[in-house]
């Protein structure tokens, strides 16, 4: 496996164009191309922008629909795949596991997302918790957003203290920006508990016990989860910002210089200049951080839309053997993405 | 002290109205009257839909305003407090602290909310956790919407098992249906943790630890609180179930049953035929109950328009000594309020 | 035909439940049973509430769920036809379509809603613009919600001033109450113009050309209608607001006394203690009235789940012959439902 | 007057940061610096991404905070005045006035925003309107956003008919991205007709009659207008949309291409890469372009931020008389800002 890895986004939505942007961004990767089945926002964007990828077409009724929205149509699918060490397949749930025969037949690797099956990969993988077992796999599929920012933050805080247990209750974004249908409009909406996130997190990291619960709220700009960890030891509230601190994917805020919530976090993100807005650590409030005898609180934020890239992006290096050492692939990473 | 107390209700607005009818409904009180300042919409649909309580005015601009409005203006404030056992004060938070010399003049006992201070009361109140505090009291302040609720399960718990601490993370509903002008549209804002309800819960029960984190949503048809409590033994998802079943203030509903959210349950009570869709009851949802050892989670609703009026009803009782213990008057408040 | 009229209700929904309430406030009629295919909220409201209405099935399988739900069933819609002179069909769009030809082979009128077919009914009504159409008929359609008042204000208007044309922008509710997966979250979203209400209204009423406009928000508690009618004479404001004073079906709210939203008003049938904070007037804004030369502007509430309700019972007096002229039909709905 | 002209911007927050950037792209004019009180999130933005503008504060506390915050101050808010040959003054509505006797004393020009008092302006300005009526005067206020968007279209249409008389429905959004504080979260909320902006429009362009009205709706990603215009021709829907499409700052877009909202379009403008996803043009959806007789009907959108920043410069072009001509100031403008 050579250090120049090639690599093709297939599905160009709200998680494929960004995660096409975070591998341009490897000095150590090329993105050879990006598909799509039809010209949605995203891909009009692109072609609007000037096309700065080349672009292919998930079947041939598609790649007309491409054409008539002005795309410079690069080849299909297929092509893409052939051209590649690995695919990343955010397509709609259930279409990436339609596609695995091609890539099993090519015998090109692929990265899924959070939606897909657990079924069809070879391995569920973050790259705080499982790094190892996806180095060198075919079929590794990302945690979804939540659980990528639980992971986060809880195994931050478990490389400088034990953390024996944790409960999460995340009040979830009922939908993104661009779903403009989703609703509710004027309720919150309750999950059975406990929810899938804790499940998802002990399949990649077992030893930790945890429960999450999940109240569906009308927002769009980002999940807020409220932690509660129990540690092996007491800690101070200094412990624990000091732990986060430490992390180049999380980012602390504070309320009193006017971070109030995650639109404002979002807001701050566009004043910033970055594209879309986006933002991949997970924001920690300080003030939101309280800790007593072993026991520590804090509320993050999950910036759904971009958070996960990072986590893409080291999956790409483990399953290509790129690295083999989670903490290289991550410094990598977080190198080309500006994350410190 | 009679068994036939005589109320006034000062301050017409979202409590006060409901304190009012929840007054009425007992068979051993009697209301005298409601006071109010100026003919906001509580006041006005009282006064459109026949008047049914005699109206006192705040003060002499309002009396004409009350006039103007189609009312029959019964006295000044000072006029009602002559006449009565014991005054509600839900005026707007620090006007009941400046009532406070008026109804110790009189001797006038009196009920404030939770938004008024701690300093001018001689006892935090709520039924389950101190009733025995208020008993023969001059001046009583019942805890307010999310901390009742959180009384009220926790300590139905705390009769059946021990329950050792508790952490209660609150989506809080932004504003009121009434509140038009609060925000936010899209956004869901941290409040600094811990936040006051652990603190105001401590001061009514010292014997349970406790943290409670908030998360303000936009939603306006009630709160949600996501609960953990560990307990002194292990207990079954059925242990719990049985436990809120036996509490008349508290009430299951199910998920799969088409209660999916806050709102859903206010449009049943719509359905029901309830009084402006009012619930007294603090509901659980079935499917949220969930137990690992001996912690149990689970999520209730907080309908924060008229959870606190039996606990108001309540604190009268304790208050004039109509009854010295608290489960016999809150079983006389129940039976009033139709709650079984 | 009898004065007494037999009539039965199927879909017990938003709508469904409401036209039972109001059929059975009509002291010449009779609701002879409700039916429903299953226990949704506002079945098993009717149900917890004591069941004051027979309640018929859809289906057998539904009959098994009814039961399970607590209910006493009372037969089969097939059942509940036969025993009525006319059915008010109120079940999702495309059902009573489905039903026709039981109506059909057991001679029974029926009252469709503004979601079913044109295709399939005798002919589309409103009280204000076309009820010799509709009697005798055997399918009559109820015009929706926006129609119904727009309908009910211009024509109200055309009883004074000859009305030439009219455009007005509805800034329409996203979704019921009830309705909590429904969106957008943020967003406002237009419809091609012009949208399908004028074509409604010209189809009851040929002779005044107008267009509708439709931005979809997310408000759940009524629609906004903001019209502009160009008259056959100037008219000055006062001219305006007595027309409208004069119609029982429309009533006038003052921005300066509080009720400043659709949300309000809401808020303000539920002080009132109407079932389910309904209404079924038209509020029309008195500071949005105003008049230039011949041209007239104002804002008017719909609240979408309630207002067509008295339409639905005139429909039912025209299409059963009970009365012959519009305005002696609409005097005894409005007798019976309080409207004056 | 040179054709370089030196401009200072004042009150860095959600106009006046983008004032800034849209000077700064000017390749005729010099941005000297940008001025604030204190570091609220866009002043902590433009800190944190390396204080790409010379920072000066409003007062000497201010001074300290922005020190604090990690700015390097450059002086105050006189010094930028001293050094620049006019000032926007985008501070808070009240601030400017106060302001007008430090620019008076030192005989710099200035432009308020749309929030400041008309009593303190030499004359209300938009650059299709009164472009004339602002050359070479000392203080210019630029029109608020919906009246500069309703400029926009209505004198595009009337450069090719004659316009009549028309009539704006305002979907007003409640607040801004960054106003968490503000609702409603679930009403709509009509103000008295008619509403400011006609007059506004009226008082640049007297020529044409007309009427806007208001109702405030919660969504915080543009506002949209529908209008209805009158012409002294008919006209087709091709005439319009040829009309719109002539004008480099009105941009069609169509609801079938998947822009549905004005969220959409937000998102569509972040997957640009446009900074903060600031749109300057006024989007119109072409299928809400319709036309009967001699009357048009249209949809559009104000995208709120950013909508007023090609005003503002050509409003510096004519006050500073770099340009005495509208469209060629307007091109100047419109090249630099990329609009065509």
């Amino acid at each position: 496996m050579t250090e120049f890895t090639k690599v093709g986004v297939t599905g160009f939505g709200t998680i494929g164009e960004r995660v096409a942007d975070g591998v341009e961004a490897q000095d150590d990767m090329e993105l050879v191309g990006v598909c799509d089945a039809k010209p949605a926002i995203p891909v009009r964007a692109m072609i609007d922008s000037g096309q700065r990828y080349p672009l292919f077409a998930a079947n041939e009724e598609g790649a007309e629909e491409l054409k008539n929205a002005g795309a410079d149509v690069a080849g299909m699918h297929e092509d893409l795949v052939e051209e590649v060490d690995i695919m990343v397949d955010a397509a709609a749930p259930g279409i990436p596991a339609e596609h695995k025969p091609i890539y099993e037949s090519t015998e090109t690797k692929a990265i899924f997302e959070g939606g897909e099956s657990n079924e069809v990969v070879d391995t569920l993988y973050n790259s705080h918790a499982n790094f190892e077992d996806a180095v060198d796999k075919n079929f590794v599929k990302v945690l979804s957003c939540n659980t990528t920012g639980i992971c986060r933050s809880i195994l931050t805080l478990n490389q400088h203290f034990e953390v024996k247990e944790f409960t999460s209750l995340i009040a979830r974004r009922a939908a993104d920006p661009s779903e403009t249908h989703k609703g509710p409009i004027d309720a919150a909406i309750p999950s059975p508990v406990p929810s899938h996130q804790a499940e998802d997190f002990m399949m990649v990291y077992p030893d930790i016990d945890s429960v999450t619960v999940v109240v569906t709220v009308p927002t769009t700009h980002g999940h807020l989860n409220s932690s509660q960890a129990v540690l092996d030891q007491n800690v101070s509230r200094d412990d624990i910002l000091e732990a986060f601190d430490s992390e180049p994917r999380i980012k602390l805020f504070q309320l009193e210089e006017g971070f109030d919530s995650n639109s404002t976090i979002f807001d701050y993100n566009r004043d910033l200049g970055k594209m879309r807005a986006d933002m991949y650590e997970v924001p920690v409030w300080e003030e939101t951080v309280y800790t007593r005898g072993n026991t520590a609180w804090w509320i993050q934020m999950i910036p759904q839309e971009a958070i996960v890239i990072p986590e893409n992006v080291d999956a790409i290096r483990a399953a290509t053997k790129m690295q083999e050492d989670s903490q290289e692939a991550m410094n990598r990473t977080n190198k080309y993405l500006d994350l410190n």
